[in-house]
């Protein structure tokens, strides 16, 4: 070579040192489900997660083994991530909330030699730890298990060294059908991602942001916070319950500017701010990610002087796909303005690419309302599951997100329903969720959900299955008025159902693959 | 492999197609010399890029092939930046303020292709294209050569693919002795490094950035500017012309949110301002680098409502080193505590490590006060200057930057000296800028510079060179009371001459090393 730039692998463990040489005072504060307050920080953080990888190392732990959390958001817990990955191992964040079923299928699959836990998850330790067959050893968080075992070490460790390639975490999607599938982090892709998330395109992180991410750990990586926070030496406050007055209290305590969680954390903190409650002083920036946030939620975060932004992304995409942005224009944009562009879901940061993409593959203009599946790749999306035989991407490197929407003239994407949801009439696509959307918002209405079901003219027409609030009586005729002020009039349900429940993922999402199951012959008036 | 993240080359032209893609409308203005003013934006930037590299490859040029430019700031600029580098050639910016034998020696050793330069120059090209062994083409910006080059292309094009790690960029240092060095970044240390830039760290570039960069664009890759912004899908505005009333201006009309330049370029600034003409209302933040800011300054941009951070770094490193950032007490800090922290050369961001170490290696405590040689190291740092036959840095890749600096306890560098200008005495180190800059506050003093000279007892002894302003005649009792209130007694120079003048480099530094020739003999009355 002529002459060049200095050899420098990616990995995750310069982050921690990074925040231990250059932040090493800012705190890492943690609010256990006992009601105890712990406080660490960066340098703390970093000791520990030595004395833990030299405590792994001692339990027989091999570069690339699979070492398992369940577990909540706590110090102990990010001591185990970067301990894990520090001795070149691969952590494995699993989510107690799937059902055993599944827990067992990816522990075994994942094939994890240890597993660390949070006492709370105790029963589910002792239901399935006969199904279990390859953890070698069970460690709690939250008993004096954990403490003991980095006690014993005395940290003398330097971080195992590998190539930037090598894995360094694996996730599980909780799919609707199948099995989950896991995707594994590199080192360099973890790099790469929070060196996007520092940036004003996503999180905006520096050393003076104290963040409190309410998106548990076991989801998507922790959307990358306890890669990027590092990395920006930014102060972390975890909770170990999701309860509003320890939030909102926490929030104000430890002057939390940045939070991030899905949207119904935010129904439990207005309730709690409604009924007297502190509402959260220092806040600066919300991200609301998993679903999309309704427009008056937005809007009453963004009237507590916060700015608020959407993200998407999922598992496989490590997860930052698209990041809310303000334009150039924004000081001057009216309020509805702002909220139009604020529902939607953001834009498209360095690294990444999206399209949308017909069902025969082609690439649909970026005009707001062609609407088809969304694709996307880059360096921190997933090429080939977990064991797969085959990579889960196209020829091109596109990565099929299973969403459909549609791209605005300005970059923006918006999320108008799942690929397998959506209604398919005439040729035509009929957004499930919006239909759902509208529907919820119509008085009497609890929940509500759409799916086609077969029409010999139009392969299939909306069915919309109704739960009605307690003591409400709203009528089909009702319903569909108000539904005719917000879709078009195609788009309105050929029937309206009431029924007494919808059932639903471990996640809290509907189970519409069960739905479709269950109407699968069901035969519509209008196809008589 | 048992699955993973995607493939993914760090190339630079992904930042151009981003910027295309994501922010095509985001503008980027010229004002020319003539006073013109011209606006494309990234998508026409992108465009003519793709025009330009097949216009220099069928002018012959393969990829590594070094383009050259002798030019100041446009929009043309920036697309002979893209166009080189998009057809996997290595953009070479040379600075036309060095020595015609620089300026020869450089384009030779550089065995430069091509010369884009600005008609300003063309008595540099008259007076040493016959010189020039390699420069094959040469093309005019600004006289209507370089528009006609690229129209005549259809700007079918797609970008040369390579290897991360291959070259796109070529600057040289000038030095104060011997040859100048090239470095040449690669595209991976180029993209990475930008990465760091759009942080709040550094830049904290958005799509809502408004850039003015000051720096001209031959030095050390104009801070990195180039690179970063279309990342962020920032807009720039370029001045071809460094006049105070034109800045301000555009400043305003183009509402600059952002500006980057070197200290004295605000010299300029304030006596426009002070002379009546209209402040920037815009700026948010305002870099400073090339050398240290005087507080004076600093204070009075602060007082405009505007946040400044000093940049440090060099050529050889891309050039980020450190970038003052607030701290997370910034709030509460008194305006005297502010200007104490931006003042010193800012903190060390993700990527790069810093130390100091003594002139026997050892690492010196980030106390404050103990100071020795700066080293850097990181995947932005020099690692092998163009054709040397070996590296330049040590075997832990330590690269000594000259200066001579302290660490303080919180992390933040400041730079007390050039290594090579420290004065040793006693077998403790006298800082010639700490001299320096406290004689040029002592009245009548225009410019100041302290030398080491031999003294048989303490090695070496502080001589202090003044220049008077006109028409003053400080006495060297005088200005020793006055140095006498900012800095240690021993350090207070054995003796003071007047001098009419000091000899410069072509930047504008004093040429130390010149000094140290001239006085090598210089036999002080202590040392008698």
């Amino acid at each position: 070579m002529l002459g060049g730039m200095q050899d420098f692998e990616l990995r995750v463990p310069r982050l921690l040192d990074h925040a231990e040489r250059e932040h090493a005072a800012r705190e890492v504060v943690t609010h256990w489900a006992d009601g105890r307050e712990t406080r660490t920080n960066w340098a703390g953080i970093a000791r520990d997660a030595r004395r833990l990888a030299q405590a792994l190392e001692k339990l027989g732990m091999k570069p690339g083994d699979r070492i398992a959390t369940l577990a909540m958001n706590h110090g102990h817990h990010l001591i185990a991530w970067y301990g894990a990955i520090g001795m070149g191992g691969v952590i494995h964040t699993i989510n107690p909330r799937l059902f055993d079923e599944q827990l067992v299928y990816i522990a075994n699959h994942a094939e994890d030699r240890v597993l660390f836990y949070d006492k709370l998850f105790q029963p589910i330790i002792d239901r399935l730890k006969s199904q279990w067959t390859t953890i070698e050893h069970y460690v709690c968080f939250d008993d004096g298990s954990f403490d003991a075992l980095i006690a014993a070490q005395d940290g003398n460790y330097r971080w195992a060294e590998g190539p930037e390639r090598a894995p360094c975490m694996l996730c599980y999607t909780s799919g609707t059908t199948g099995n989950p599938k896991g995707v594994l982090y590199e080192h360099r892709s973890t790099v790469i991602h929070a060196m996007c998330e520092v940036s004003p395109m996503v999180f905006e992180l520096s050393s003076r942001a104290s963040c409190l991410p309410i998106v548990p750990m076991f989801h998507a990586a922790a959307w990358g916070l306890p890669f990027a926070a590092p990395m920006a030496g930014s102060k972390m406050v975890y909770a170990q319950v999701n309860d509003p007055a320890v939030l909102c209290r926490l929030m104000n305590q430890e002057r939390v500017t940045h939070s991030a969680g899905v949207p119904t954390v935010w129904l439990g903190m207005f309730q709690y701010m409604d009924a007297g409650g502190e509402p959260p002083r220092h806040l600066k920036l919300v991200t609301i990610g998993g679903s999309a946030a309704p427009r008056a939620m937005i809007e009453r975060i963004m009237g507590m002087g916060v700015e608020v932004k959407h993200l998407w992304g999922m598992t496989e995409t490590s997860p930052i796909g698209t990041a809310g942005s303000p334009p150039p224009d924004w000081d001057e944009m009216s309020l509805e303005q702002k909220l139009d562009r604020v529902t939607k879901q953001g834009q498209i940061p360095f690294g990444v690419e999206l399209r949308v993409v017909t069902d025969d593959g082609a690439e649909q203009p970026r005009d707001g309302t062609s609407s088809g599946r969304l694709q996307i790749r880059g360096p921190w999306v997933v090429k080939r599951y977990f064991k797969a035989a085959a990579d889960g991407i196209d020829a091109d490197g596109w990565f099929d997100t299973g969403d459909v929407a549609v791209i605005h003239p300005d970059g923006t994407m918006q999320i108008t329903d799942r690929a397998k949801d959506v209604i398919k009439s005439g040729g035509e696509w009929i957004s499930s969720v919006e239909l759902e959307n509208a529907a919820v918002g119509c008085a009497g209405v609890a929940e509500a959900a759409a799916i086609g079901v077969y029409h010999p003219k139009w392969d299939e027409r909306p069915l919309l299955l109704v739960v009605k609030k307690p003591g409400a009586e709203p009528t089909p005729a009702e319903i569909t008025a108000h539904l005719a002020q917000h879709v078009a009039k195609w788009w309105l349900p050929d029937e309206i159902l009431f029924v007494d429940a919808l059932p639903h993922t471990a996640t809290g999402k509907i189970l519409k693959t069960e739905l479709r199951e269950q109407y699968r012959d069901y035969r519509l008036a209008t196809a008589a």
